[in-house]
């Protein structure tokens, strides 16, 4: 037999255990996880990843041995039921489950009720004696069946319920009688005889069979290829397949299905939460059809199985010790679990959680901050509403609070549009009826989501949680007409582009455009409110404090403004990384001077503009280095080409075409624009990015970096003869050969000599420099000569390194991940091998010439039009 | 003491030699060299470049151990020649002149007669017994002394020699009697004193000390700089200065001074080639205020002398084994050797002369083979007029050709103006009196040089051979009036913009535009002239049949139409190294079929408008293909962004605006264009350089690799079929990542064989890859898993890993090699430290994957808007 690809579990023994994630995927190895560990799961054997990646290599089969495989262990849950697969009399059901490593929500397909047949339906009757669950249990296999394996639109078995119910006029599924079932069952069948020209397959190994492949052909489907783009999922990971016996929530009402979490997964809090369904199959929960009970009710409806599933899953977080989401079903009052996972949760929720689980003796402080990703307490610091303004609106209507945080934006009602719009640099809010995974890429793209189905497990609420994105949910007032581009509320009707508000965090829905705020713990931090009022922001500094006594790289801020700088300090900062002079060349009173000094046509000229700028960059400076108290400010020297402070060549080409072919007698004028758009002419470049900016200005325009240096260094004189500490690191940009450097830095030091003479103060130091260009890198050594420290710029670095511009390379980027020429987007996350390699090469190098040289990595954003800096 | 500083030199015996051009300068070493063999030499001492150093680190002053050695060796000057340094009854003079490593002419200053001073004067008047010479002597001393160490001007000089000339209506400078000679020392002391506030120095240590230091500075002047940009001369090199003993060639009609070739420089035959000046000293006659005398006129007037200079330098270029240069003066009809170094001389020349020295034995073909540069094979294959036009042309005048080459252009007087006009793209015609060392970026710019006075080894001259530019000089009939913006010949007049035409080769200059055709070799390779009837393409052809024998690397030709291919399979090109696909797109009857393409919105509607460029595409490659007789040939896939084929976005914006402003009722027209626009600004980047071209085309939009491929195999098939060979080899171009390469390689196979099973054809064929982005290097040994060749693309290498677009560069580019930032431009002169680190670490890495793996350089030149390609 060789190799094994099919692993069999069941309560009490298990082939598999939860750290089999590789190779069972997370459903997999989960369910034999708590079958080891002697919980109820019903039986079942789980096909794994390896498969995928064979079946595909194969072109889309299974190899023989490992049809084999699957028979071998189709026998053993056969023994073990005591039914047999296909047999009329006492029929074997399974369902049939797809699980990667990494959950995928809704990404996937499931069948249930697989093994069902005309003939095997009969068998399922007399055993079951209910004839119309059997006969509800065949309807859901072909609808499900049909759709993911035969390819039959499931539009067109929805329409064949609804007209059914319609005739009938029936209300809810579950009062569809047995007769009407069977009317459906038959318009089912020759549904799917019109569509595939065959009969539904009545050999259930050929169900079997089919229904494995189509799950690992929906590996590569495109809703899990954008999925996996977006999560940064390897390709070649695979998904396993659990065949697993079916157990029946929907056998009546003393039967059900539901899914819950250990912690409530928005705010962290310990309570029961969750969701449940009576007389309900898989599906139904979080598909967002029908609106569930709060799993709380179970208490009522069902003590002894509520009972049970708690102390299940309370056993399941200590196990686990994680908050888990999991899945369960009752058939006749008994207690199945079907699933459990580690929740996801908000942020605010992750940062308690960790906290909670620490002092709750279940995690060390190391697993707490791991279970805590980065970006989540990035979600913490997101803006609220402005309260005032927020209390002048009526709140149109009320959702479920599905995922925190405040947004606002334009009403648009598919996905596309949302990502067309975006595009155009609006702010949306995407509003659906209810969202699949079809909408993810505009659920990306929006600010907000706004639902008018599902619950807290919904689609729209787990993705809008996972991006960090505000979601309101299940908003039943919300009454969508996708077609005609509106939706309304009551008798208020909203449009396409009119503006709405959202509070995640409330659920709360208002017309027009609210003000948002800075977040709880951005207040407390700004000192605007206290800590001790704030109990997130108790969790989060305990969370960050426990952090510092691990981490080994120290961590500085990347501030423009003196106000940042100030923010960056209360969170701890241990100085700034990066402050980019060149922003405060924008203010509105600096301009005019900038485009001044750009225009001069002498050194002369620009002497006399830089000195009127001197006075704004200083006191810039004195402000950033009295914020950081004394801890490091790293100041970099102008960085952008000249021409990105001018005018916009295009335009001035095309006022200047206007005016002359209107007739304009405003002679002055065009030759004032006329001299100006000469000099944007000289100025403007083929490839800015590639051109005159960096160190190369400073070299060609000494008079700027002498400015610049003199601010730096009056500022800082000030500062000592006031008393207070301060460390100014010069950081000279775009530097790709070690004698630019020594350019710069021969300027930057005589000036600082002269300054601190003049004043008659003592400063410490450094000049160092942005490695950003792949020469840079590659002769370290030298650069190290005359840097006394060494700042990546990642962003720059990786366009060089790849020969793609961060503004352009949109036009390609999304074709290269989803062909996965490209794993993951080189400006998202860093590339190892290239970029990686080059930063290894100029770390090793950089020590080998100075061992103790200090180097750290930056990553910033920027709008400027170069464009990317 | 310690270290060295000064060597000494004398006949017979000598400190140096030839081979200590780093420590002596060129000028240096072959004195000490002349010296060491006997030859008559006066004797001096140099004071060697490292010197040149330590002055330039001292702040521009000599240090005192430096001045004890030059003391030292100006006594044993004073024992040799029994003269005393500032004796006023029996002085000593002396020369001071600079000599770098590499000759640079006229770039550094020379002072004559140093050691004359009011009191020494008498005594030379008395030694000499001759007292208009002593005059003349401390006149030229004052003069050049003037100019070069106090730095007042020399034409303040000139106007007062030209005035008293005026005043005594004398002709020429030997005309002038001693006592116009004394009025003109008053006068020039007087200016002196004006000028600088001080006497002339009276003490000869001073003088020498200063004139000494003055070289030194001088090596840091402005001219020195740019010639050492031009030439590639390292700034750290430095000159020496050597001090040796005067001979006087202006001690009367039995002495002279001149320069002189061992064979002719710009034909290379073997005669006497050179021009003296009677009563002449140093400067006179390269300067090209006098017209000189022809050498071969010595020997009916000093016929001794003349064959003693023949046997001297017949002995030197048999000794250096080369061309010699040489310089000499006569005093009292005894000769001097003043300097020697190898001959600087035409293409022509210098293939002819290095095939005549094997021949004759003097050295191996290996060493003639070195004494080429290859951009003087290049000067050969330069355009020359085409006859029959240039027999309609009535010749305006005719000066000496003294550089070779055909060249029309547009008339222009100053040198700034030439390098401005050519920025503009337009070509000129730098018309000159007289050239100097300020002019060299001039006559750089300029297509060709025209004088009105100076002889073959002028300044024009000179330059005009090494830079391969045409040129002719001392072209009396041309009168320059550089204030008024014109010249005349005779009665006509040619003002600034005028087109002339000038050949280098007969030293004719005609009115108007004549056109070009290819060089002589070039014609006898495309068979339009038979090689027995040319000298010079079998001088060539032998040399290269040389070089043949031993080179170790194959060559291909860069060739995009098959036109060229001929030319290059003529000339021996073992292949094309690269075949720009896009280049023919760019055809009147495809670039419209490209630009439908480009505008079309569905794949569909591309393969239509691709299935149309099929044919011209096949064409192109079956013509190349049978150009190459089966020798590989290398096609690069579709390069450049798409905009490039489609009008320029400013021009339709002004175009738009102007339409509308105007009032235009045209609407369609409005339309059209405005739907153009949007195309147009949809596929416009920001940085095209880094955008969507190269590969990433060809991975969007597949079907343009599928047609190419077609198209290359469909041609390849064709030539099989009529029994010739065919070797293509496909390259895809920007590869970034191995699998942008799997993705195309992909499709070319798939192409092939498709097409191979259509033609029932077997072909050989390769997909390979330019390594043109940093992280294809850094990560080569993955990319060497696909490619089956490397071609290094170093323009666009050079420009990823500088962060500097060739185009943009420009900018800064001459103000880094000004300060030395850069030592070479990148694009010029490979960077061996940062791009060569990565050429280096791509061959090592591909070849661990692929030991045999081919590896190949490009360098192309490109004129595409992206730009550089």
């Amino acid at each position: 037999m060789g190799k094994k690809y099919v692993y069999f579990f069941r309560t009490g023994a298990a082939e598999g255990n939860k750290n089999m994630k590789d190779l069972l995927g997370g459903k997999g190895a989960n369910l034999a996880e708590m079958a080891g560990i002697g919980l109820p799961v019903p039986p079942g054997f789980t096909v794994s990843t390896e498969v995928c990646n064979l079946f595909s290599k194969a072109g889309g089969k299974l190899p023989e041995d490992i049809h084999k495989s699957i028979r071998a262990n189709l026998k053993k849950l056969e023994k073990i039921s005591g039914q047999k697969f296909g047999d009329e009399a006492n029929p074997l059901l399974v369902s049939v489950r797809s699980g990667a490593k990494f959950s995928m929500p809704g990404m996937m397909d499931t069948i249930l009720n697989l093994g069902l047949t005309d003939k095997t339906l009969q068998g399922l009757v007399a055993k079951s004696g209910n004839k119309r669950f059997a006969l509800d249990c065949y309807r859901r296999l072909i609808h499900m069946f049909g759709d993911v394996v035969l390819d039959v639109s499931k539009k067109k078995f929805e329409e064949i319920l609804r007209a059914k119910k319609d005739e009938y006029k029936i209300g809810k599924d579950s009062d569809i009688s047995e007769k009407v079932l069977e009317e459906i069952l038959i318009d089912y069948k020759k549904l799917v005889k019109a569509e595939t020209g065959r009969d539904f397959p009545q050999d259930v190994h050929k169900q079997l069979d089919t229904a494995v492949s189509a799950v690992f052909k929906s590996w590569n489907n495109p809703r899990a290829i954008t999925y996996r783009r977006e999560y940064h999922i390897p390709e070649n990971l695979g998904t396993a397949v659990n065949v697993q016996l079916m157990v029946f929530g929907n056998f009546g009402d003393r039967s059900g299905t539901g899914v819950g979490f250990t912690r409530n997964p928005a705010t962290g809090e310990k309570e029961v939460y969750g969701e449940y369904l009576l007389n309900a199959q898989g599906e139904d929960v979080v598909a967002g059809i029908r609106t569930p009970s709060p799993l709380l009710h179970l208490k009522d409806e069902m003590p002894k199985v509520f009972k049970e599933l708690k102390t299940t899953t309370d056993r399941l977080e200590k196990h686990y010790g994680d908050v888990q989401d999991f899945e369960f079903t009752i058939q006749e009052e008994k207690l199945y679990m079907l699933q459990t996972r580690n929740g996801k949760r908000t942020g605010q929720a992750a940062v308690k959680i960790a906290v909670d689980l620490v002092e709750e003796g279940l995690i060390k402080k190391e697993e707490a901050l791991l279970k805590v990703e980065p970006d989540v307490l990035n979600q913490l610091l997101h803006p609220v509403f402005n309260l005032e303004e927020k209390q002048k609106r009526a709140v149109l209507a009320t959702g479920l609070a599905a995922s925190p945080g405040a947004a606002a934006g334009q009403v648009l009602f598919t996905a596309n549009e949302a990502v067309a719009w975006k595009a155009e640099g609006k702010k949306v809010i995407l509003v659906r009826e209810e969202t699949s995974p079809d909408d993810i890429h505009g659920m990306s793209a929006a600010q907000g989501i706004l639902t008018a189905t599902g619950g807290m497990t919904s689609h729209a609420a787990v993705v809008g949680r996972q991006m960090g994105k505000p979601a309101v949910v299940g908003c039943g007032a919300v009454k969508v007409n996708e077609e005609q581009k509106y939706f309304h509320i009551g008798k208020q009707k909203i449009a396409e582009g009119e503006w709405i508000s959202i509070d995640g965090g409330t659920g709360e829905v208002f017309l027009g455009e609210i003000k948002t705020q800075p977040s709880e713990i951005i207040q407390v931090v700004r000192g605007e409110k206290k800590a001790k009022d704030s109990k997130i922001y108790r969790y989060f500094s305990k969370l960050l404090s426990w952090a510092d006594q691990v981490r080994k790289l120290k961590v500085r801020a990347n501030s423009d403004t003196p106000a940042d700088a100030r923010t960056a300090f209360a969170f701890g900062a241990q100085g700034i990384g990066l402050a980019r002079t060149e922003h405060m060349f924008f203010g509105p009173d600096r301009l005019p001077i900038v485009k001044d000094m750009i225009l001069s046509e002498t050194e002369e000229d620009r002497r006399k503009f830089l000195d009127k700028l001197l006075p704004f960059q200083k006191k810039d400076f004195y402000e950033f280095f009295k914020e950081m108290h004394g801890n490091p400010v790293t100041i970099r020297t102008i960085d952008p080409p000249l021409h990105e402070f001018l005018p916009n060549r295009e335009d001035l080409m095309v006022e200047l075409a206007t005016l002359k072919a209107s007739g304009s007698s405003d002679k002055a004028k065009i030759e004032e624009l006329e001299k100006l758009l000469e000099r944007v002419k000289a100025l403007s470049e083929f490839n800015p990015m590639l051109g005159h900016r960096g160190c190369r200005l400073g070299i060609s325009y000494p008079e700027i970096t002498e400015m610049q240096a003199k601010a730096i260094f009056e500022a800082a004189c000030e500062i000592v003869k006031e008393g207070d500490k301060v460390f100014p690191e010069i950081m000279v940009p775009l530097v790709g050969n070690v004698t630019e450097l020594a350019n710069q830095k021969e300027i930057i030091v005589r000036v600082a000599k002269e300054v601190m003479a003049k004043h008659k103060v003592k400063l410490d130091f450094l000049v160092g420099t942005m490695i950003e260009i792949p020469r840079a890198a590659l002769t370290a050594d030298e650069v190290a000569q005359e840097a006394e420290f060494f700042s990546f710029g990642t962003n720059d670095l990786t366009q060089a390194t790849y020969g793609v511009s961060r503004d352009d390379g949109g036009k390609f980027l999304n074709y290269y991940l989803e062909k996965g020429i490209w794993k993951d987007d080189p400006f998202e996350t860093i590339d190892q091998d290239g970029v990686g390699q080059l930063m290894k090469m100029a770390v090793e190098k950089g020590r080998k010439t100075k061992p103790n040289l200090t180097t750290a990595a930056t990553r910033g954003r920027s709008s400027s039009a170069t464009r990317s800096g």
